[in-house]
């Protein structure tokens, strides 16, 4: 059996669904409506990714624990760590997920909820992933 | 010399000026124009806090390291540890800091920034922190 590490700010929930490619959790850290800003915990199991999807305002990532990677559509992915922030820009199709041999948990911060759409595409693939993080 | 431990988010700069009882650190995290939402991470040392003050749409803390205390005006302080949140309602008067040993370190969100304006206050006296963190 798998170990499933706690991250400093919860596990929260697995996410159902077809938008990622195996284990992943959710934990809902803020959604007040007067701040119109939402905010979670995502963690995925080693080697699980979202799919390609995109924000058309943005979101922030800031990566607590683990080693990940996100991968903008077209350019060569960035490997994650510790400490590093991502600021996804608008309308921007990218995925993002762990490293083949770490669990990695991310902050998520959606900002301008209310006009904050997201739009799910295809599965990041096997061959796509082991691309994006084979020269790494 | 006292010895000052990296946050995961990383320490950034001391903060200057008198809204701190003591040190501080200030790292921004985030402060794209379009997302209209500022990200930071504070570090207090211990027994530092800072001053009374608002925000005219109010704050998201996520503490991420050591122990702290969040106090709004005229109720109980609060304990924060390691994975807790705080949404800091819109005007109401409250200050926050660290334990009085321990280095505290939160993530602080800012929503609708460009409308989120801080009002600061006196500072949080000795007397008011000892009775704050006196019981816990």
């Amino acid at each position: 059996m798998k170990e499933t590490n706690e991250p400093i700010m919860g596990l929260g929930n697995p996410i159902e669904g077809k938008n990622f490619t195996g284990e992943a959790w959710l934990k809902t850290l803020s959604a007040e409506p007067g701040f119109d800003c939402q905010v979670y915990n995502v963690t995925f199991a080693p080697g699980v990714r979202n799919s390609w999807h995109e924000h058309s305002v943005g979101q922030i990532l800031l990566c607590t624990e683990g080693v990940g990677y996100y991968q903008e559509k077209g350019k060569p992915a960035q490997r994650l760590k510790t400490g590093d922030v991502v600021n996804i820009p608008a309308n921007v199709t990218h995925w993002h997920g762990a490293a083949p041999d770490s669990q990695f948990t991310h902050i998520g911060i959606t900002p301008k909820a209310s006009e904050n759409e997201a739009q799910w595409f295809e599965p990041v693939t096997d061959v796509e992933y082991a691309e994006a993080v084979g020269s790494k």
